[in-house]
């Protein structure tokens, strides 16, 4: 196989090797359903229970707080879909730089409900005055109808420009509003430290092959007490919440990719400080005029830059003849190149806005890599 | 590990050698998320389309008719939510004999749904004759209204007693109506022959881990110009149908495990008749007063007996005491003995229905396996 240097993380990422022994074990030897009650089975329903408790103890949850799904857009959907009752009028407060499965999901509401999006700074960010400001105009807007049920959703990390929200106010503005609480940390989790708790919302989605575990499978976690109804219904897996025969090999491996994450976040999260700072020094080193996306606070190894003038889709192309990974922040069809929604909600001006690429580093890229790519970019742009 | 008879295929199966090697190669190596436009992620694309051709192939549909889920249930959940249009007046007829993850996704439709269920033969069939009166009931009770849609739900073979439907009848007569047909198929899909155009079924869903694939992966055919919306909505994957990175490894492996149970299916169904047939023969010998549940037309393998008088839950213990994988028929919780839907469906007598066992096998079975499973279950009666 050909030399890659991947640098998409925040795309997928490449399988902990320790994730993918357990899960081979899972797959050939311990298949039974988890679910039939013979001794056979026993370790599959041990394993989903350690993973359970692995999962919650790495994000400060109770193990029946996490709810295995088959991945972030599944949680998204649910969390968007099912919260509060059946048959309540539901309002729902998001943002404009959301992950596609939560403003499809959103779209998908029927006429009992309401959504409303929240403004985003410049620099990416979500403030708890607009969303106060929010919250206090739908009030005044309509009469309050019983059995209704109203919901934030914002992310944690942007998958774009990895900024990362202020998530611990902005549930605390939800909560003394009455207003629930979700957050997208699909970017997050495995990446930066998470505790639930202290965060305080009431559901937040997590997927397995961002933070390198398998694909096609995550958990959304529910606080216990939340108000939520199954978007899967069926058997009586996962506490009769989501049915379906567990995908015993894939949770386990979350579980022990994530724990391995959690375990080295402040080692990863200096190492990718440097590799990012060796990454800008190149670029800035050439004096080139390119704005990098998103405020300060940002998730480890995301890089969203914005070349003023040239063509990201381009760069993404002549890139990967040389066999490096990398991601576009927009995309070009036949006829003419679409901005993407985060970057249009940000405002960025056009003429960077096209020529942006996003360059997310992981746990297993290296200074040298990133200055590889910094220098290929400089030779494709000046050339 | 301890050595084990296992003879719960209807449960879910022992994954298929050559599927576990291609899912390895794309855990390992080909791991690019399959959405990326560069090269790296050329393998994992073309692997999907593959897998779709492949999939298409084995029950005679055509590639853009297969849509990947995350198994069964979310194929079941997807089609008894989504049919038609969002703001469609529904009509479901479904049988007290599906699977849960229909019974309970059609408990679900909201209030401008009709639920209608269709009697089951003492021997666990649905007639066409049946359904015939069931819409046309239906029909006669209320007036036509603008925007409805009728969908009838029937599985092809039943988990606990095999038995297999005429759905080339039922289809007819749905469609005769202008109702839309879907069949849960779990059970059958890579057991039996399955032509869908042949069938003439709108939607069919399948779940991998039952054909000898890996769990958390299935499908949903849905046939061309049938209108359904998405149940988990996000990004453009599955063609704007099911959003979520694609699970590729998972996706591969399924194909391949399809592929090679629907190549021998002719000589698996004859082995399965030899071993269904030595099984039934020790129990015939022996004298026992058992009932073997379903009529003629069964999947291969599949075997619900029922013995008078005895529990087939202590069976079951004893038998797994023994390093047998069998299933009952019956739930025991603390207080008293649940008999399944579908046993009460085929109005079976309690004094039989409380001795169920199913014993499934599979394409790894042995005609000695089946034997020895026969003799214990005798001897543990009998003493």
């Amino acid at each position: 196989m050909k030399k890659y240097i991947y640098a998409d993380n925040a795309a997928t990422t490449k399988l902990d090797d320790e994730a993918f022994e357990i899960m081979k074990s899972y797959l050939l030897e311990c298949y039974g359903n988890p679910s039939q009650p013979y001794f056979f089975s026993m370790k599959a329903r041990r394993a989903i229970k350690e993973a359970r408790a692995t999962i919650a103890s790495c994000i400060g949850a109770l193990p029946e707080e996490i709810f295995f799904t088959s991945g972030g857009s599944e949680s998204n959907n649910w969390a968007i879909k099912c919260f509060g009752s059946q048959s309540d009028v539901r309002t729902i407060f998001t943002s404009e730089i959301e992950h596609h499965s939560i403003l499809n999901a959103c779209k998908r509401q029927g006429n009992n409900s309401t959504l409303i999006y929240l403004p985003v700074t410049f620099d990416g960010y979500i403030t708890s005055a607009a969303l106060q400001n929010a919250i206090m105009k739908e009030k005044s807007n309509r009469a309050v109808v019983s059995c209704e049920t109203k919901l934030v959703s914002v992310m944690l990390a942007n998958n774009e420009i990895g900024t990362i929200q202020d998530i611990k106010k902005l549930a605390a503005v939800s909560h003394e509003n009455g207003v629930l609480f979700h957050t997208d940390a699909v970017q997050a989790v495995g990446h930066i430290k998470i505790d639930v708790k202290d965060l305080g919302v009431d559901m937040l989605s997590a997927s397995s092959h961002k933070f390198n575990g398998p694909k096609g499978i995550g958990f959304l976690y529910i606080r216990k007490g939340t108000l939520i109804y199954s978007l899967i219904d069926g058997g009586q897996q996962e506490n009769g919440m989501r049915a379906g025969t567990e995908n015993t090999a894939a949770i386990a491996a979350m579980a022990v990719a994530l724990k391995n994450n959690c375990a080295y976040i402040e080692k990863n999260t200096k190492k990718l400080a440097e590799i990012e700072k060796a990454f800008l020094s190149v670029l800035d080193n050439s004096k080139m005029d390119y704005i990098r996306n998103g405020g300060e606070n940002r998730v480890p190894g995301n890089i969203s830059v914005s070349f003023n003038g040239f063509s990201g889709e381009m760069l993404l192309h002549r890139l990967d003849l040389m066999g490096i990974c990398v991601s576009t922040g927009s995309a070009c069809d036949s006829k003419q190149t679409q901005i993407s929604h985060v970057l249009k909600a940000i405002d960025l001006p056009m003429n960077y806005a096209k020529g942006t690429i996003r360059v997310s580093f992981g746990k297993y890229n290296t200074v040298e890599e990133a200055e590889i790519i910094a220098k290929l970019i400089i030779s494709i742009i000046k050339n």
